[in-house]
């Protein structure tokens, strides 16, 4: 990894920006207003201009004159098609990736299929760090299953990452799966997810890793990981739009044996023959369920080329720059107002969001959503959560955001806030 | 009922839509092509003209403006927003309906759900007209539970009807579960859900009706016929656009003892506080998983007003009309030709689409959408399904539809085309 030295001020980030390869793919997307700080496209990436057009047809045309027609002229073969588009994204040869369903869905589905494929089994490892959905998705199989599973919650020393050694040492010979966040939603902790899925291979345990927080900023190589199975979210890093559907990964040599516990028409062989056995198609289709919500998932297909032709290897440099960079502006101007880093200072253990822990964390925040024109997201119980994303996200911005950041705390204006959440933080 | 006669020729088929009290509900809806008979309305519902609009504030303002805002603003909310009116059009009172993954996920869910509610009991009960994606979803069910359970399919003595007899002879003291399609998907056979639920009851069995093909078209009282579960479609007659989220619905009184086999953080009591552990919300909101498709439930959101204006009294009594009208032509017009009912006779067992039947089937419904402009669809092996959808559909259209399906048969138009199967029939 290269050998980063900033500076402070605004113009070193204007020379930032000037150095960066990346700096023209901003103008791919809707900026409706340039003042406004987004550092929130890790949790709902900004909308491509692309994606405008392609709705209109989506819907004018595909859907409004083309009508039923639509399913032969391309929204069928859409989960196959997007998903591998996606499957380039994460380092997967062609037929291992689908689009469908939303990620606990897909999580449920994959859980499920893997501890049918380790009977005699009983223990799930996962961490306290991952995505509490993830955890309830387990949870309710375990129980599903008649409570045979014990779910084992690797802890963090830090609140921030994970000791590998302690994780390694929670997989033994009782584990069927070990599923993680490959990116933690929170402090943007990186695991090194080729190492973790050698060991869970060690002792004869699957791998499922959940790349929501990784996919389209950090480079993925699940064929060459060897990894078992993943799922994955769209509308955070790919720009898919809100609650776009969700991706899954079957390797390709589990595939013939493996089972949906989900059985629908899109995963029969020949839906359209409409027999009253169900009969699993060949690969991954099988894991799709029901009929797939068009309009998001055409809106989510138009996004990807974006990230395929900035390729993943600028927009990882990119972001390590830009993370690294923030780290540097919250040591220099943010600890001495109380602010603590709440992320890994190592790069090569850090996605591309990076997350500030501050007693105020929560008025902090709402403050510079209701009057700074910086919209990040906060986490519980003090975390604010700054989304940097190399396609959009400019070093003057990160500048900017750390500066009104300041201003917040130093002139108090948090103070103004109530504490009482908002329905969505 | 009311008694309907009818007469040959086009001028009669002006004179049906000159009574019509719902003809100017056709002016709601995107008409691209005048002289397009879209009898597929069944399988997906036209573009309402305000789903357009509401499209673009979707993508430009909502997401392109307000971006991660958009979820304090109105998204977060939609799935029991849009559940609120749609439980308007099943006769669900408030808190019972939410929109929801598909119609078969949310089917796995409320079987998983009902199967949990009646331990002991081994048998399921549904029949051999039941939408396949249906009984695909029950047989994963049956597998997933170690087979411990019996999947019993109430046969049709003609293909098109069920005996209500035989069926409820099928249901017995070890039934746990009976579900079924309110409207059969092929024949447009409708069942008495009132009469079905209530032989269910009478030995302890819940209920799940699967609404997809009658929500919108006929009345639905869920609540008064005591119907336990229910699922249904939203992108067929009510318009909610290709592959538009599912809704499902549990009865008040299950609520607080069921739990979805699916644990999502939608779900969630608190989901925003980020709690390692699952705890369901109170109600029906259990039942939600991960994050909805936004834009396509929004597009179904849009269109759902439309229905609830004209009133499910007139749209029913105007389906009742367009279908006894086209089972009319049926027999003066295309029975010398070889065609067939595929569909009840009587109109109270009778959902708003008609199938007809002939050897050459496939061949007609290709003609039809090649060169006639007339889109119906086709069902394996020889049934070409004509869905008449009060809102829109006229009964000049009706006329039309059948007389170019008679040219197709006279002319041999049909002869032209191959047998082989398109992707999507």
């Amino acid at each position: 990894m290269e050998e980063l030295d900033f500076e402070p001020g605004p113009a070193f980030a204007r020379q930032l920006d000037a150095e960066d390869e990346l700096a023209s793919s901003r103008e791919a997307f809707v900026i409706a207003d340039p003042d406004l700080i987004y550092v929130d496209g890790n949790s709902l990436g900004r909308l491509p201009r692309r994606t405008v057009e392609r709705m209109r047809t989506a819907v004018e045309v595909e859907w409004g004159r083309d009508l039923i027609r639509g399913w032969n002229a391309g929204w069928y073969q859409a989960p196959a098609r997007v998903g591998e588009k996606i499957a380039q994204l994460v380092g997967a040869g062609p037929g291992q990736v689908v689009v469908s369903d939303s990620t606990s869905v897909n999580l449920f589905k994959l859980t499920m299929t893997a501890l049918a494929k380790r009977p005699g089994r009983a223990r799930i490892v996962s961490d306290v760090l991952n995505f509490p959905s993830d955890l309830y998705i387990l949870q309710g199989c375990t129980r599903l299953l008649g409570d045979r599973y014990h779910l084992h919650l690797v802890p963090s020393g830090d609140g921030i990452t994970v000791d590998q050694q302690t994780l390694f040492d929670a997989i033994d010979e009782q584990t069927a799966l070990v599923t993680l966040s490959h990116v933690t939603f929170k402090s943007g902790f990186l695991y090194d997810a080729a190492a973790v899925t050698e060991q869970a291979h060690e002792v004869g345990a699957l791998v499922l890793w959940d790349l929501s927080h990784s996919v389209g900023a950090v480079p993925v190589e699940l064929d060459r990981w060897g990894v078992d199975l993943a799922v994955g979210c769209t509308y955070k890093y790919l720009n898919g739009g809100p609650g776009a559907p969700a991706f899954l990964y079957v390797r390709r040599d589990l595939q013939e044996e493996a089972l949906s516990p989900i059985w629908g028409w899109f995963g029969q062989r020949s839906p359209f023959d409409f027999d009253l056995e169900y009969e699993p198609t060949e690969g991954v289709g099988r894991f799709l369920v029901g009929t797939p919500p068009i309009l998001s998932l055409l809106a989510m297909e138009s996004a990807l080329d974006l990230l395929l032709e900035a390729g993943l290897e600028r927009i990882r440099r990119k972001s390590v720059r830009l993370t690294s960079y923030l780290v540097y502006l919250v040591d220099t101007v943010l600890a001495p107002l109380g602010f603590a880093l709440g992320s890994p200072r190592d790069p090569a253990r850090r996605g591309s969001h990076v997350s500030i822990q501050h007693p105020e964390g929560y008025r902090i925040n709402r403050a510079l959503i209701e009057e700074m024109g910086v919209l990040p997201d906060f986490r519980e119980p003090d975390n604010i959560r700054l989304g940097l994303v190399p396609l959009y996200t400019s070093f003057a911005e990160v500048w900017e955001a750390v500066d009104r950041i300041r201003r917040v705390v130093e002139e108090e204006r948090y103070l103004r806030y109530p504490t009482e959440r908002l329905l969505v933080t």
